[in-house]
């Protein structure tokens, strides 16, 4: 594989919430996803799930506070946490979790991705 | 944990070659490092290992080629790859590996950094 590069990525693709797989090291990956709107209340029950703002800004509701994450800036759910993700203005993220992960986790919906979409 | 902002945690070391952990995903960590002039050629025998350049520029000497990776990038180093990082002007790099992995991989030297150094 050679070097990924993130703008180049994203300029691939435009539907949200639909993460697409860049890289992947050993059984883990990395995933480019622009969100915009609320996505759906959720959890992962077996992994934690890492978020990095690559650019723009987004919210993530935990039932007890929400942050928000800037450009520059990461957060790992713990898993089993529920959570919602939230972008006023569209946001590019990079995923990282383990290959297999559904972007809804527990819950199936309108907003259940196509899983290990490359790109 | 809260949210992660790389500006602030590189703000907080300035030693080269020694990367600091910033957070952990499952067994997985998320290290910060800057770097200067030449590493040494080592490799990683159990695991593949992500460079992602937050910050200006830096090369990964292979034995066959050389890649060049600039703010934005990343590339996957396959396990058991001999490799090489430089970058002649310093250069901002986030890491990510399981935990436990040494930055020197299987050769030990003076380059070789403490391991699991939070920051």
């Amino acid at each position: 594989m050679s070097v990924v590069n993130f703008a180049e990525k994203f300029d691939l693709f435009s539907d949200l919430w639909s993460p697409k797989v860049i890289a992947e090291m050993n059984d883990y990956q990395f995933k480019l996803v622009k969100i915009q709107g609320e996505f759906v209340w959720h959890d992962h029950s077996d992994t934690d799930e890492v978020f990095i703002v690559i650019e723009g800004s987004m919210k993530i509701e935990f039932e007890e506070r929400t942050l928000t994450l800037s450009a520059g800036e990461m957060h790992v759910v713990p898993k089993g946490t529920r959570h919602k993700p939230y972008a006023e203005q569209e946001c590019k993220v990079m995923l990282v979790e383990p290959r297999g992960v559904i972007n809804t986790g527990d819950v199936r919906g309108e907003l259940t991705a196509e899983n290990d979409a490359w790109i």
